[in-house]
């Protein structure tokens, strides 16, 4: 399928294929759901980011959007992947727009709180006070 | 406030002080909500796991739950962080239960989803397909 822009979740990466794993299965609701939509790594893992962008644009796509699926920046949101993405717009005459880490939107607070209050029912731990100092 | 198990909401860490306070907004919505939760991190930065579990067990606190803030699991989460744990548990004889990263509950792929909804919505991208190759 065709689409005018592409919707980028950018993962880390990492040499271990289980950590790819995850990240696949985070992007699954949003790659089946939104056309265009495609997880890429920064680094250690395939399909590269740059590999993403070359193909989209030899397809004649010049608009990108890049999602980081971190959960907050550091160096890497900070410094390399804003040299990376001005690299690619430079070479490829395009543009790419960088959003915040996935972590800074409130919605993942509210999944974390979901995802508390399943661990707790799960276990059978009280979630409500139990006594005083 | 007293309770008889701390869910412990794990984070790296950072000199970045701008990371800290992204895991204490996406902890937020659960501090609030679940009495004995609180955010710690694993080295970096203040208060650290250890110190949390120190204090709670002063308190008479005896079971912990660590529900780490991680996409995924790397080698933090494979080696060093139950490494951690095994110490904690054995110098003062109590129990942590460590919980897969965060990133690995369904959740959160939804989440994810909502938030490439909103960042397309904001931005005006068209979420269908436009053409055909």
């Amino acid at each position: 399928m065709e689409t005018s822009h592409r919707i980028i979740l950018l993962a880390h990466g990492s040499s271990d294929r289980r950590w790819c794993e995850t990240f696949e299965a985070l992007a699954a609701p949003t790659v089946e759901a939104i056309p265009g939509s495609v997880v890429a790594y920064m680094e250690l893992s395939d399909p590269s980011m740059e590999k993403i962008v070359a193909d989209a644009v030899a397809e004649g796509c010049k608009t990108f959007t890049v999602l980081p699926l971190f959960l907050a920046a550091g160096r890497h949101l900070r410094k390399d992947v804003p040299a990376m993405i001005a690299d690619m717009e430079a070479e490829h005459g395009i543009r790419i727009q960088l959003e915040a880490p996935v972590g800074e939107n409130a919605q993942l607070g509210l999944a974390i709180r979901t995802v508390v209050e399943q661990t707790l029912a799960r276990t059978g731990v009280p979630t409500t006070a139990t006594g005083s100092a």
